[in-house]
C-alpha cells in the first residue's frame, strides 16, 4: 500500500507499514504487513506516533526467547482508534488514546483495589501474543505471522491492542509528548509518587539518570521533595538533571576512598528517605538499599539486570535496619486512571514532559532512533508514523 | 547479702544476687554482684520478675563477640524504679517501670517521626556496655567487671538502665504478664499492627509458631484478619495457634510434592497479603516472599539467621511482582508510647498474654527456664526474682 492510500477498514485486515524486527539485534526493517480486523474486546489503533524505550532494545537483542522473531516491537505510543471489535463499549472509532503495556480491566480484585497496578485477569508477561486467544494480528505478505510485543507493537502504521490495554486521552494533549507516557516517564514518576508516596521535604537518591531516573526526579520534584541526588557515572548528567528538580550530583565514577552510599550517607547525615535504582545492576541496588536511611528507608527497584540475577541482602542487616525493599512495575500506576491524570499535570504545566525528547525522526528513520539510544546520546526520541 | 537484708541505696552500689553467664553455653551462676549507683539519665531498677527470650540463648551461646563474658543476661522484665541519677526527671522512686532494650529517647528525629522506632540517639546495637559512657554498672565481689545485655541485664535482682530504655507503665498489671512486652510478644504484635499494618480482611501466613510467630498471629487477629495460617514443622503448634487466631495450619515437614508456598498459593488463591518469617531460616524467608501476593504482598522478615547468612531474590521477581520485603525490629514499635497501649489493652482483655506463659519459675531455678525453651516445652518463662 503506498503511504497515500487509504486503508481497508470494517472488519477487514490493514495492509500497512510495520518495522519489522527479522532477526536480534539487526536493524528493522520497514516493510507491508497485513493487521487483522480486531476481535471481541480488541482495538485497532492507527498510530500517530511512538517513542523508544530501552525495554525495545534489551528484547530486540535477545536471541531467545522472551526474545521471539520476526516481531514488532515498540509499546511506547499514541494514536486513534480506527474500529473496534464486539464488545467493546468504551472506546470508538476516533478516539484519541495511549495504549498501555499493563492491562487495567477493572474488574479483577487487584484493578479494584488501590493497592495494586497488576491486573489478574490479564497479568503482565512478556509473551509475544494477543492475551485472550494467544494468537497474533500480524503477518508479512508471504503468510508468515509477526509476533506482537508487550501487548502494543506501536512501530506499525496500525496495531491492535486488547480494549484493556487502551486508555482514552484527551485529544489536545501534543501527541509526541502523551507517547511518553505509555511506559518509560510514566514508570519513573509514578515510581516517586505510586510506588514510594515521597513526602514532601523528603531526600531522595537516584541510581541513574537515564530517561528513568530523570522521570523519577521529576516525580520527586512533584511530590515536593527537597533534597533529589542524581547518582551517575557521566558529569554532564547533571545539568539535564536539574531541569527535573536534582539538587545534588554524586559522579560514582569518582567515588574512590569511599562507596557511594557512605558519600550520600555523609551527605544526608545518615541516609535517603529514598532510593531508586534505575539502571539494572544488583551491585547499585545494594548501595541504594545501603545508602536508605535506617529506621525507614525505602529502597525501590526500577531497573532489570539480567535475567537471573540475584540481589543478595543480609538477613541480619534487613531485619534490623526497617528498611524496605520494593519493586516498580510501570510504577505502580493504574494506567486508565492515572496515565490521564498525568496528561492533565502536564496541560496544567505542573508535569515536564517537554524536555524529555531529544530527538524526532521519522518512521522510515526508525534505527537512527536505535542508535540514538543505544549510544546514549538520546533521552526519548519521538518517531512519526507519517511526517 | 542474705534475701531479707535490706540493700544499701542512697547514691551507693548495692550487693545484690545475679545469674551471672560465665561461660558459653555453661548453667548461669547466682551469685552476689555489686550494681553501681545510677548515673546521670540512669536509672536503677529492682527487678520484680524476667521472662527467657531466645536471643538470652543465642546470647549465652555466642563464645566470641557479640558473646561476652562474664556476663548478665536478661532482658524481658518488669520492675520498680530504686532509684535515679541526675536529670531523670521521666521516673521517680517507686515507679513501676518496663525496661526496654529499644531506646525512645524523645528527641531525636527518629523518635519524633511516626516512621521509625530506632533512636538515632542511641541507636539499637549488641553492646555489652551502658550506652553514654561505655562502661558497665556490674562487678563481681573480686571486682571483675560483668557485662551488660541488651542495655537490660535482667537476671540480677538490681540493674541500672538508661533512662532512655524505661517504660512508666500502670502498676496495676500483672507483673508476670507485662514482662514478656520488653521483647517477644511485643514484637510479634507490632509486627502485624506496627510494621505491616495488616488491614481488617486480610489474609496472613505466619511461618514459625513460637512464642514470636504466636504473638503475630495475636497481633493479626487484632487488626481483624480474617484468615491467619500458621506454618510449622510441629502440628501440635495448631491447637495453640488457635488461641491466637490461627485459622488454617500447613504442616510444612509434610509438604513434599509442593514447596510450603505453593500450597498457601492454593489455599489463598493467589498468595497471602501478610508473611511473617519468624524462624530465622534464608529458606523460610524466600517461600514467605514467593507466598506472597502479586501487587501488594509484603514480607516480614522477624527471625535472624546464622551471622553473615544473605538473603536473595531475584531481581526480575522484585522489579516485577510489586512485592515489599522488610525487616521488624522490636515489632517497629515505639517502646514509650506503644508499650502503655499494649498494657491498657490486655487490662481491657482485648490483647491476650496469659496464654503465652507456660511455665513459672524461682530465679534459683533460672537454669530450669533455658533447659525448658531449649526443648520447646515453654512459650515463655517467667522468673520471679523474690518467691
Amino acid at each position: 500500500m503506498a503511504a497515500n492510500e487509504s486503508p481497508k477498514k470494517e472488519g477487514k485486515a490493514i495492509r500497512c507499514r510495520a518495522a519489522v524486527a527479522r532477526k536480534a539485534g539487526e536493524p528493522l526493517v520497514i516493510e507491508e504487513v497485513m493487521v487483522a480486523a480486531p476481535k471481541a474486546h480488541e482495538v485497532r489503533i492507527r498510530i500517530i506516533c511512538t517513542s523508544l524505550c530501552h525495554s525495545d532494545i534489551t528484547f530486540w537483542k535477545l536471541k531467545d526467547p522472551p526474545g521471539y522473531f520476526p516481531r514488532i516491537l515498540g509499546h511506547e505510543s499514541i494514536g486513534v482508534v480506527e474500529s473496534v471489535g464486539e464488545d467493546v463499549d468504551e472506546v470508538t472509532e476516533g478516539d484519541t488514546v495511549i495504549p498501555s503495556f499493563m492491562a487495567d480491566c477493572g474488574e479483577c480484585v487487584d484493578c479494584k483495589s488501590k493497592k495494586s497496578n497488576q491486573c489478574s485477569n490479564f497479568p503482565f508477561k512478556v509473551s509475544p501474543l494477543m492475551h485472550r486467544d494467544e494468537t497474533s494480528r500480524f503477518m508479512d505478505l508471504n503468510g508468515e505471522t509477526l509476533y506482537h510485543f508487550l501487548y502494543i507493537s506501536s512501530f506499525s502504521e496500525y496495531t491492535v491492542v486488547d480494549v484493556t490495554h487502551v486508555v482514552k486521552i484527551d485529544p489536545a494533549v501534543p501527541p509526541n509528548r502523551a507517547c511518553l507516557l505509555s511506559c518509560g516517564v510514566s514508570t519513573g514518576v509514578g515510581a516517586a509518587w505510586r510506588t514510594a508516596n515521597v513526602e514532601a521535604g523528603s531526600t531522595v537518591a537516584i541510581f541513574g539518570l537515564g530517561a528513568i531516573g530523570l522521570a523519577v526526579a521529576e516525580g520527586a520534584r512533584l511530590c515536593g521533595a527537597s533534597r533529589i541526588i542524581g547518582v551517575d557515572v557521566n558529569p554532564d548528567k547533571f545539568e539535564i538533571g536539574k531541569i527535573f528538580g536534582v539538587t545534588d550530583f554524586v559522579n560514582s565514577a569518582s567515588c574512590k576512598d569511599k562507596s557511594v552510599s557512605e558519600v550520600i550517607k555523609e551527605m544526608t547525615g545518615g541516609g535517603a528517605d529514598y532510593c531508586f535504582e534505575c539502571v539494572g545492576l544488583a551491585s547499585l541496588v545494594h548501595e541504594a538499599f545501603a545508602c536508605c536511611r535506617l529506621g525507614w528507608g525505602k529502597t525501590v527497584v526500577l531497573g532489570v539486570d539480567k535475567p537471573g540475577t540475584q540481589l543478595s541482602f543480609s538477613s541480619f542487616e534487613i531485619l534490623l535496619s526497617g528498611k524496605t525493599i520494593t519493586g516498580s512495575l510501570f510504577g505502580g500506576l493504574k494506567a486508565k486512571h492515572d496515565i490521564p491524570i498525568l496528561i492533565k499535570r502536564y496541560m496544567d504545566k505542573e508535569l515536564q514532559l517537554d524536555e524529555f525528547v531529544t530527538h524526532e525522526v521519522s518512521f522510515e528513520e526508525i534505527n537512527k532512533a536505535f542508535d540514538l539510544l543505544i549510544e546514549g546520546k538520546s533521552l526519548r526520541c519521538v518517531i512519526w508514523m507519517n511526517r
